[in-house]
Parts: structure tokens; C-alpha cells; sequence
């Protein structure tokens, strides 16, 4: 069993491999657990001291030949998540759309030449929706993207769908809600501010919020979207059907509630370190996204959210060991 | 005012050309109707005799190189029609992806050199909805294709879309029904039973229906895309604001009603030439595709259907100036 984790040098898709050298196992075909035997990471960068269990590939993902020759002829699973965050998708259109849109299109085609059809995750998002949206979205909202990154990500889902229809891959699409709490730097993703605003003070530095405390946003903290991802690929086929694609639970919160529950958590001093800033080109995209879902099918097909936005907080607080 | 009509060779693209020579002027953004001064057609074939009035540059939609060139960047208005056919999109996977997909993304970024965006009006096609499908579709109906074709088209509205709210383009697409009656002969579209019934009796010859007499199929008549082509690229841009993309009213009519009203008008000599001998791979398609809509969008845009089945059929002998 030969994985594949594109991104893999970024946060979410190192620890998707971390979780599988822990795990080391996934499904065949069959649904027998069989044995990984190799995970390669394709990314662009990837962390110092990276576990040597994991092959680093570095190469860029609009490289067809390299992410053939990546890929081989022999991998069985992988897991899509290189892309340009929205932020910058909307800032430089023509990368948005060669990585995220013809690197998708690449991979998917390197993936028809594998020995056999491979079981395929692609990480979507919530930014696939926007515009006039109901009060709550459900299964059935139309995608209605108000920014290149969705749009780009919506067109991934049909062209995962259709070479799944047409045997090429087994895919599934998740639509990630916003991650949070990321570790490390912000980002260029207009989401960026919903892990900062908590991870910032909590490590004694100031955080300035591009959008104000009313803002609401649909939060999945890391640890359950890689328990959604390994979840995703490990269901049958069959329990797919023809629809690969699934909104994923969170919880939505605004950023009042996420600023009042760090108070209560971490006390006034780190809290009193957000600044509410709002930036109208970041605001415009982040207020277009959807905050609140009835996830009926991801339900049935076994996903599950965070308990609340407390628990998402105090899973980054005892992930970096952080004292409060 | 330069036009330019991809797929101008094909039927639907030179009757769209004739309108227009006939029409003479087209609304510039101001809203004021300016003097065409020159239509292209873009095709890989065009008919005998072809107007002179119009220009005909033959090359490859796939071709960036010519597809740049031809639109010069004095280019204000395109109609993209080239398209390889469902049922061609769906025995060559890799054609349909790169003239439907590439092609069509392709002719979008060389919009973006025009001296300024052009109107953009985009065919796409029912063929984006399938699987489970509601008893009447309305505009609220999410796309899920269940053919290549279909999934190439929803890909390029969302990418006319994203281009418009860009600026880069001012986009319009169509979603057009099956269109009947087309002369000429029988193409490699699912579809194409859907005139031949009515053509080829009318012309004396045998047509072979590969679709029971309960297939049920929504219908528009040339007559009317090229009206409803011409009023799209018509209406101002605010009016179609953030939604690029609308759904054309048509009539819904089984095969056999088509075959009944046929014999109704035509006698039993014409209609005794249709035999019905299904074939699955045929009938799979178009048992997906959708049959009856609700179209209040489309009617709120002052779009318009054939009055029914009748005279669908009597606006083709009309046309053919065919004697019954």
C-alpha cells in the first residue's frame, strides 16, 4: 500500500502522515487493512527534521512529469490537499488557477496511469458556497462561489466525480470547513484571523481581526478533519454511490464567541491581546461563506464535529502543551 | 462591434451568424445598439457557399495560439457554441476534456487581452443535471452529470462565472434543452434521435430510435435558441448581476408524443418509418437527463419556449420548405 499526500510538507497533510505511520494501515479495495508500506510527501517545502519513515518529494504540482514520476505506477491511495489558500488564489488569478485547478486536473490524469484506479481524497471547502445563501445550508445548496479558490475547488469536485464516474479513480470530496486552531504563522488564506485571533494571544502576541465580532464562521479544528479524511477513505466505495462529494460538521461560531470563550479559558490579559480590525476585502470574502449546516449525509456516512468551540480551543491548547 | 461565434460552422453557429447579418447591430454597454462590423466563425469546417459578409477562420479550439489571434483584441462580443457532443465527449474522454474543458478556458484567457472584456455567451446544456432527480427541476436544482459532457459544461459555467465577477469577461450561460429539429444528418450527441425521428421520416427515410416511446425529453427548436442566444448577450449585465447562469424554458415531450403528433400532421406513411430498437449505452444517458422544468428565472428574463411539440415540428418544415 503505497500513499500519496500531496501538500504533505503543510500542516494539515504532515499530520495526516504522522496519523498514518501511527496507524499503519488502510483499507484495499477488498476492505482488509493492509499494510503502508511506503507515504511519499509532495509539496514545495516540508518541516526540518521530517520523520525519516516519510519520503519527501519536493516538486511543484503543475509539473506533470514530476508528479508522475511521483506517483509511479504503483500508489494506491492519495490524499489531494496542495492547493493555493483563497487569499491568494484571489490575489494572483492565473496561479489559482494552474495549481489548483490544472494540478488537480495533472494528478487526476497521473492517476489513470497507476496500475490500478486509485481511492482518492480531495479536500474541497465551504468557500464552494456564497452569494444568497439560506439561513442553513444542507446537502442540496447549490456551490455558488464568490471567490476563485471556491470556484476552482467546485470544478475539482465535478472533474473528481466524473473520473470516478468513469472508473478511473475511486474519489471522494470533503468540503473543509475553516481549520482551527492552526499552529504556526498566518497564512494568506482570507480565513487565516479564525486560528490567529486564539493562537496569537495564547502565545503572548497581539492578533488583529480583519472582521468584527459578528462575523460567524464554520470551524473543524485539525484533529477531526484528519479523522474525517482517513474516515473518507476508508468507507466502501459503494456507501459513496455516485455522490463523492460531503459538506463536513463544525460548529459555527462567531468571532464574539470565539474571543469571549478564550477569555473564559485564558483570562483577560491574552484575551485583551485581539484587536478588531476589519479589512472590507478580506470581510467580503469571509461574510460570502456559509456558517451554519444540517449535515444529514455526512451524519449517515459516520463524520462528526467537535463538541464545541470550548473543545476546539483546549485541543490546540494541549497540542502545543501550552500552559493556561 | 467584432463578433466572433465559436462552432460558427455548425448549425446552430451559421443560423446564429444569419440572424445577426439579418439583425445587423448588437447593444454595446451602454445599452445602445451599434452597427456589427465584422462577424468571425471559428470552426474545423464550414458550409458550401458561405455568406462572404462573413469571415471563416478554420483552426482548433484547442489551439491557443490561433485561438488568440482570431479574436485580435478588438473583439466585443463572442458566442462560444464549439463543443464536442455528448455522446463524443463520452467514447473519448480525453477529446471532450480538452476541446469542452481546455478549449473553452482557453478562449476565456484570451478574452482577457481584448482591448475590453467582451460579452461572453456560453452553451451549456441540461446534460449538467442528472442522477436523482426531482419530478420538475427549478432553479435551485443542483447540477450532478452523468456524463463527461455534462461535467465539462458545469466546470465552464462556473469558470464564465468566476471570470465575469473577475471582469475579465461579462459572461452569460445558457443552459440549453435538446435542441430539435437540426437538419442536416444524424452527430454522436445522445441526443440526436430527437430530430432524427422528425427529419428523416419527413425526408422519406427510415430513423432508428435507440429510446422507448416513454423516454421523455425537454425540447427547444432552433428557431428559439437563436432568439434566446441573441437576447442573452442583450440583456444588461446588471440584470443578470451574480447569477450567470439560467436554465431555458422548453417543452417536455416523450417519443411517443413526438412520433403521434408527427403522424398527426405528416400521415402514417411518414411516421411508419420510425423504428424504436433501444440501445442501453444511449438510453442510460438520456433516461438521466432532465425532462420538465419550472423556469421562473428564465422568464423573468423575458426568455421563451416553443408554443409545443406541434409546432416544433412545424417550424423544421417550415424551414426545409418540406411539403405535407
Amino acid at each position: 500500500m503505497k500513499v500519496l499526500i500531496t501538500g504533505g510538507g503543510g500542516f494539515l497533510g504532515y499530520r495526516l502522515a504522522q496519523a498514518l505511520l501511527k496507524k499503519g494501515t488502510l483499507v484495499d479495495v477488498e476492505g482488509k487493512q493492509e499494510a503502508i508500506s511506503q507515504i511519499v510527501l509532495f509539496d514545495m517545502a516540508f518541516p526540518e527534521n521530517a520523520d525519516t519513515r516519510l519520503k519527501c518529494v519536493k516538486g511543484d504540482l503543475t509539473d506533470r512529469a514530476c508528479v508522475e514520476a511521483t506517483l509511479g505506477g504503483d500508489t494506491n491511495a492519495v490524499f489531494h490537499l496542495a492547493s493555493v489558500v483563497s487569499g491568494g488564489a484571489e490575489a494572483d488569478f492565473d496561479l489559482g488557477m494552474r495549481v489548483n485547478l490544472d494540478g488537480t486536473r495533472g494528478l487526476l490524469d497521473a492517476c489513470r496511469k497507476q496500475a490500478k484506479p486509485p481511492r482518492f481524497v480531495f479536500t474541497s471547502s465551504v468557500a464552494v458556497f456564497g452569494g444568497e445563501l439560506p439561513e442553513v445550508l444542507d446537502d442540496s445548496t447549490t456551490p455558488n462561489p464568490q471567490g476563485s479558490y471556491g470556484a476552482q475547488k467546485v470544478c475539482c469536485e465535478y472533474l473528481v466525480t466524473d473520473y470516478s464516474r468513469k472508473g478511473y479513480i475511486d474519489g471522494r470530496s470533503l468540503r473543509l470547513p475553516t481549520i482551527s486552531v492552526r499552529p504556526g504563522k498566518p497564512n494568506l488564506a482570507a480565513s487565516s484571523f479564525a486560528s490567529g485571533i486564539i493562537r496569537e494571544p495564547l502565545n503572548g502576541a497581539v492578533s488583529v481581526c480583519p472582521v468584527g465580532r459578528d462575523a460567524r464562521i464554520w470551524l473543524l479544528s485539525p484533529g477531526k478533519v484528519i479523522e474525517a479524511l482517513i474516515h473518507a477513505y476508508e468507507l466502501p466505495s459503494s456507501t459513496w454511490g455516485v455522490k463523492r462529494v460531503v459538506n463536513l460538521p463544525g460548529n459555527t461560531a462567531s468571532v464574539g464567541e470565539m474571543i469571549d470563550t478564550l477569555r473564559r479559558i485564558a483570562g483577560d490579559k491574552v484575551a485583551d491581546l485581539i484587536q478588531i480590525k476589519p479589512d472590507p476585502r478580506i470581510e467580503a470574502l469571509v461574510l460570502s461563506w456559509p456558517a451554519r449546516f444540517r449535515n444529514d449525509r455526512a451524519h449517515q456516512l459516520g463524520f462528526s464535529a467537535d463538541k464545541d468551540v470550548e473543545s476546539i480551543i483546549r485541543a490546540y491548547i494541549s497540542d502545543q502543551r501550552i500552559k493556561v
